[in-house]
């Protein structure tokens, strides 16, 4: 029996083998992926951003045990870490927490290192989403910290980005100036037991009444402590309200075209960054590159601009 | 007098001008982008990179102190947060300590946050860093959190580059697998005076001895407190004597070389991204994938290998 045969049969090591592979960037991905998506699409994907130390994981944790008792089987997580080559051991602490449902045969659990992705942190891990989709999975979790780029990857990768906030990460007007309020559907304060927790949820709700668009979802500020688990049924509520919201009628092929749209995006950068790697930049090619930019008869914009410049389409 | 003449005369409102215009992919970017090419290559780059809260900030303020006082003027700082959405207070709180260093006429401070950049992190950090060497800077400090493909940027935009550990940042091994040695030029261990310090210098000195390759450069660990500025002395001796390395006869032609190759792959993905944005990413074009995608007669991934392998090259 082939791998995909085993993935298709519902086994967990084949998952488990699909998503090493799509991480390496393994041989014959090409094919792959394709069937991947051709299965997919019927998972619920929620996002987790939000700085270090906001408490995510346990946040994570606690709503996917929610899920789990309240019959939400077959769930996946992926957990992102994009500092992991120094935190491992936070990283391995965290998921330690999760050995309840580590151990439950529907919730499974991946852990993604960012180092070292050629592809770049978005296309595998929602490739790796596409994959646990394509098992089967109806929801699954992706926590990632936020870091320029990736929140907006994340949002784009996600039906529901929940981010999380903690009274510490400091001045409201902070979270709208870097444009937060266009990437989360939810925003969560978590801590919300220590001091300036209440003044950050109220300052939330007023930046969000002055910037409110006609959209028709009104932003939610959902405080908690994930640690005891206060707030997360309110929190998870507030999710399920809004898969409803995006899955009314009017609303539904606008989200579906949207993830298209960021997928198509996503693949083409991926694929373009390879195709330069072997059509342009091979050895000979390059050792001339270095030649002519150190004897100063061209320089680095000048020649990519004259590799892009004869790239022409065959067929419009 | 065009910002272009101010700046090559030395105006440093000039200089903030021509950085906001590269980090907001300004007007005419791709023909001043060679211009400061051509003046550039002269700056000493020293990069700094680590987790969060592992005091780079503070090591950079007092290794910057150090080189002013010693009449390194002409220096460049740049710092990326790439969490800066999250921690805008804590971005600030640090640049406060460089107060005193800002008003240094010499000195020229950046906080770049990286949201939002369109080019990605590094694209726009190494070209921050060519407008302060076209402007004059002779040394160029850049620091930021290492996340996943980040720090290998950071690594490819600069002639140093320095990794900061802390005793919290866990196993030491932790850091082999996660392929820093293959980044660093310089390990530091920072908060030295925490309980963990001694053995995760000693660990990480066990695992330089067992990778130790060839290459005439041995990996040196630091221990500092740079709060109260001890071992950063000692820091700026191991960064000269790095320096002195890939300038010798032997190594110094290599070590350019090394840095056009990046320059020239980070360029051209770049301008490669804003290519495929432009030319196949049109609305009209956009409608049609998704519609064929929707109907089910093409996935993304077809879609992506129909349009590069319509590319061809005009000549060779």
């Amino acid at each position: 029996m082939s791998i995909l045969d085993a993935f298709f049969a519902g086994s967990r090591l084949a998952l488990s083998k699909v998503i090493s592979h799509i991480e390496n960037n393994g041989a014959d991905l090409s094919r792959l992926l394709p069937v991947l998506y051709a299965h997919a699409g019927k998972a619920y994907k929620i996002g987790f951003t939000g700085p270090p130390g906001a408490g995510k994981s346990t946040l994570v944790d606690k709503l996917a045990a929610l899920y789990v008792q309240g019959g939400k089987k077959k769930l996946g997580i992926i957990a992102v870490d994009p500092s992991s080559p120094f935190t491992g051991g936070a990283l391995l602490g965290d998921r330690v927490r999760m050995q309840n449902l580590a151990t439950d045969e529907n919730v499974f659990i991946r852990s993604m290192a960012t180092r070292g992705s050629t592809g770049g942190l978005a296309v595998s891990t929602s490739e790796v989403a596409m994959a646990m989709d394509a098992f089967g999975m109806e929801t699954i979790l992706i926590e990632t910290v936020g870091v320029g780029q990736v929140e907006l990857d994340i949002a784009d990768a996600c039906d529901t980005t929940v981010v999380t906030l903690v009274p510490e990460s400091g001045d409201s007007i902070q979270a709208l100036k870097a444009g937060l309020m266009e990437v989360a559907d939810i925003f969560v304060v978590n801590k919300a037991d220590r001091p300036g927790a209440a003044k950050m949820v109220s300052e939330l709700n007023i930046i969000i009444d002055l910037k409110r668009q006609n959209t028709g979802w009104e932003l939610p500020v959902v405080a908690t402590e994930a640690v005891n688990g206060k707030g997360v049924d309110e929190l998870a509520a507030k999710i399920a309200a809004h898969r409803a919201y995006i899955s009314s009628d009017s609303r539904a092929d606008q989200h579906r075209q949207r993830k298209i749209r960021a997928t198509l995006a996503h693949v083409l950068d991926k694929e373009m960054k390879s195709l330069i790697r072997k059509r342009f930049l091979n050895e000979e090619a390059i050792l001339d590159y270095i030649k002519r930019i150190q004897d100063g008869s061209s320089n680095p914009y000048e020649i990519a601009n004259n590799i892009l410049s004869s790239l022409k389409q065959d067929k419009p």
